[in-house]
Order: structure tokens, then C-alpha cells, then sequence
């Protein structure tokens, strides 16, 4: 089988620091560009200043990861998509609903694999914790995400402007993993959002959820305020009385207090070989509950102000 | 065929103005039961203080329409066709897209029929407009949807809450109409929300969008701050340089200045007929377009304090 020919579209460090990596140690793919304002790319790899420009160049290409910020990921992708070139977003696939589900009708109807992914929910302790979730009514779940913006998003500035989600934008990766390894839908119910007088996103949020597979309380506390250490844990109570605790950012897993998966080989790995199987396959995978939960915060959240926020 | 028995859950002033006289109207249907917290019904109908009452009663029941406030409406709903019963829904399905994709899954399950009405799009005019444009390249469209919120939502307090959608509310009506009369996906880009001081919904939006069909600018004016007189106003131009205008709320089409829809019938005998032929075919029909726009606009919206607000 060719190898599929594919191109980076935004280098910056997610690109940089697990694209290249990941698909250097694919074999079904071959990295043969990359499309970056700054020409960046790795030695010996053609750099293009536009998707256009990439497209023009007569280079052969079958498949783009668009790592590019969030707000400009549509157009970006649906040049991609009309040019039929198979789609790995990076997280999150958009800024609004909207446009991923325009994306989503695009892929269909080019027939080429549209892939949203949630780099969290590639963590091998991630994907076990789903498998021993799958089909058990569930106790309460809770999820407490904090740590400190101005070591995490320095200089960061569009995480504060509109379509930038504030403390969602690592929120989001928690609810990607909630709502992989819980098994029902989750549907918030309440949400409290706190933002500084001087921004347009949260700093932190307190979010109240129910599901079906779910008799007591599910809630996410995120929080961007913590300067002594982060906390990146899910917790969730079977009825049964186990306890399934996802810590280091859904890298780590214990059951009842025993350790049964440590971090590995992270999680970018995982996603190159699903996007292979899905652009071998002809079908797409598209997952928008995580930006529908946000969304859903955001049209039902209580707003609170808190002090102005100095970076 | 035997005719289809509803109950109405929810005996407030739309169940009474509308859905009343419309099932009355159509021999596919019989008003059965209501379910009321005041205990309101026709003369002749039992009614219920709760769906689980009138489940326990032994009444043959094939459908209801639940027309609650918005934030209850989930609950009621999930007992319904739990219970195996099609479900009509008021505007909005819910105060979540969460809640409504669950609803669609339970209803899928239960092999069951869930209709989300929007009434405004069952105006004759609307759909003679969206037959007119179907197909067509778009230029421009622009929504003026300018009211007095204290004419029209006198002492609604739940609308200034969490939940509530403020000027949504009305605002969701135009994107109802708006979504289904345009031949291609409308895409949030940007959004402004007024927010009184003391209001936790907007009084007014302005919103920017953008679509695969249209060349030009589409935008939005939700203002609830108008005393002089209503304008529910929707205007599109065709790239050919046709202009179509919807005006007073969806029931009037004008073309290039020429009237050729005029006020008919209204909404809901045209929901009615849609419903039945729904659950006779043993199908839904689920449209969450204009709520994940409005969703899309509290996500990606600027928000602008404005003064308080003052019944």
C-alpha cells in the first residue's frame, strides 16, 4: 500500500513536539511538507507560506494535520477538504459547532476522512479506564482540573479573547476524556463561570452535570488560579463501589488504590495509527461532544466576575 | 387507521392559544389528557400533575406535546418516550444541545417519533421561501428582529436568568427561519451580547455569519430595547439581484417589493399535519440548527455590559 503523503498545516510546538515524532515512527506515513507563516519545518522538508501555495506546488499529497491555532482551523480545513485531502484536526476542531459540523458535511461529500482528535483521550490509561467503564451504572464522577495559566499559557493572549475558551481550553481535554471512558451522555445541568472584569473568558468554572448511566453527582471544577502545582484527576465511583481514578492528565490509572496503568508512550502515537486505519478504511471519525459540552457551559453558565486577571 | 391520542403537557398560553385548537383541527388526532400543575383542561379532559400521574392512570395515551418552560422540558421529555410515547417539543427542545442529542438516542431506542418544532418555520411564507431559494447562490441576508421586551415578556422572569436566552428567545425564531429558508449551513464567526448589569441573558445581539452559499455579509439584530413598534424582518438577496422579504415574524413574503405570501392560516395546524405524518411513517425529525447557532453565539460571543435593566 502507498504510503500517505502528508503535509503539517501550522508548525508551531504541538507540531513540532509530537506531529513530527509521530509520524516520523508511522510507517504508512511520510511527511512530505509543511504550510507555517514562518516557513518552519524539519531538514530536508519542503515549507509553504499558505494551503494554496501547498496545493499549487504540484507536490503530491494525500492527507493534512492542521495544527494551526483554533480560530483560523475552518478555512483552513475546508480548502483541505474541497482539495480532497484526508483532515486530522488538532484540538479543538473549531470554534463553534458550526463549522465542524460544515466539515463534517464537506468530508461526505468528498468522500475523504475528516478526523477530530482529542489528544487526551489517546492515553492508554484513558482508553483502558473506558474498556472497564463500558456498560456499568455509574456512582458519581468528579473532575477537578487546575493549574496555573501563567506557567501553562504564557503570553497566550488569544485564550482570552472571544472564540478562545479561557480555562476550557485545558477544560476541554478533561471533558474529552470524561465523556470517552463514561458510559452514557453526559448533560450538564448548571455551570458557574468566573470571569476577570478585564477579559472575555473564564479563569475558572464550576460545571454541574447528569447522565443516564449516572445516580449521583457529576461535576468539574477547572480552575487556572492554582500557582502551586497542577491537578489533573478524574475520579469515578461504580455503583458497585470501585474507584477508577484517572490522574497526570488521564496518563496514570488506579483502581481502588493499585496502579494497574503508568504513563507510556504518550499519546500522539496512538493517534497517527487510528488516523491511518480511518484514511485505510474511507471513513471518518468525529467526536464533537467535548466542544458541545463547552458550548453548553457557556449558553447556561451563571457569569460571575472576579478580579482582573495580570499576567 | 386509529387516530393518534395526545396528551398536552404544559396547559400554559401557547398550549391553550395553539395547540389546543390545532389538534381540535386535525382528525388524525384526540386530545386525551393535560398535564398541568394547575390542574387547566378543555372542558371533557381529564387532566394530571404529572406525566408519572397520568402514566399510572391507565388512559391510553400515544403522544404528547410538551410545551413546559424550556428548563424542565428535558425531564418531562426523557419520562415520555421512556415510556414509549412520541414526543412533540415546543421551541427550544432544550436548554442544552446535551439534552437533545440524548433525546434523539432515547427516541432512536424506543423506536419512537421526537419532533422538535419551530413554529416560525411553518409559516407558509417561510416555506415558499425556502422553495425559492433552494439551489440558490446567495449574495446578502440581514435579520432585524426588534422588540419591546417588556410588551412581550411581561414579568418572565426565567428569561433573565441562566437558561433563559434573553433576547434569544425571540432572536431563536428569526434563526429558525433563517436556517431553513437558506440553501447552505449558516456559520457563526462573530457575535456581540449586550448584557444589562444586572441580567444574566443579553438584551440585544449582533451577529456576524458566513456560509458556503453566500458571497456577501449575513448578520443579525436581536434588540429587545425597542418601545416604538415591532420589526421581525428577514431579507435576502440573491446573487441574480432578487430580493425576497420576510417580514412580520416570518408570515409575509414580499419578492423585488411584490407581496405574493400574505398572513394565512399560522404555525401550528401546518406542525400538526407535520406531526402526524411523522409517527405514521414511524419517523423523527430533529432540528438542533438554530439552537447550536445560538449556543455558538454565547461561546464565541464579545460580551458588552450595558445598563441595568429595569421592568
Amino acid at each position: 500500500m502507498d504510503r500517505i503523503r502528508i503535509a503539517i498545516v501550522g508548525y508551531g510546538k504541538i507540531a513540532q513536539d509530537q506531529h513530527v515524532p509521530s509520524i516520523a515512527g508511522n510507517d504508512r506515513f511520510e511527511l512530505v511538507a509543511t504550510v507555517s507563516r514562518s516557513a518552519g519545518a524539519p531538514d530536508g522538508i519542503a515549507s509553504f507560506g499558505s494551503v494554496e501555495e501547498l496545493l499549487a506546488a504540484g507536490i503530491k499529497v494525500d492527507a493534512v494535520a492542521i495544527c494551526t491555532p483554533p480560530s483560523v482551523r475552518y478555512d483552513i480545513a475546508r480548502t483541505c477538504l474541497d482539495a480532497g485531502l484526508h483532515s486530522l484536526l488538532e484540538k479543538p476542531p473549531g470554534v463553534t459547532l458550526g463549522e465542524c459540523e460544515e466539515l463534517v458535511r464537506i468530508a461526505q461529500a468528498k468522500g475523504v476522512t475528516l478526523f477530530t482528535t482529542w489528544h487526551a483521550q489517546y492515553n492508554p490509561a484513558v482508553e483502558a479506564a473506558a474498556e472497564r467503564l463500558a456498560g456499568k451504572d455509574i456512582g458519581t464522577m468528579r473532575i477537578v482540573w487546575h493549574e496555573d495559566v501563567r506557567k501553562w499559557h504564557p503570553g497566550q493572549e488569544w485564550i482570552w479573547a472571544p472564540g478562545g475558551f479561557g480555562v476550557f481550553d485545558p477544560g476541554i481535554n478533561a471533558l474529552s476524556i470524561a465523556s470517552k471512558i463514561f458510559p452514557g451522555t453526559l448533560i450538564l445541568r448548571g455551570a458557574e463561570l468566573l470571569f476577570p472584569a478585564n477579559c472575555e473568558t473564564p479563569i475558572a468554572a464550576r460545571l454541574e452535570l447528569t447522565s443516564p448511566a449516572a445516580s449521583g453527582a457529576i461535576s468539574a471544577d477547572f480552575d487556572w488560579r492554582h500557582s502551586g502545582g497542577e491537578a489533573w484527576n478524574i475520579e469515578v465511583r461504580t455503583a458497585e463501589g470501585e474507584t477508577l481514578l484517572l490522574s497526570e492528565g488521564g496518563s496514570r490509572l488506579s483502581v481502588d488504590g493499585a496502579e494497574i496503568v503508568s504513563p507510556g508512550h504518550g499519546e500522539y502515537p496512538g493517534i497517527y495509527a487510528h488516523f491511518a486505519a480511518l484514511v485505510d478504511g474511507g471513513t471518518s471519525h468525529v467526536d464533537l461532544a467535548p466542544l458541545r459540552l463547552t458550548a453548553d457551559a457557556f449558553l447556561l453558565g451563571k457569569r460571575v466576575q472576579v478580579e482582573p486577571f495580570e499576567s
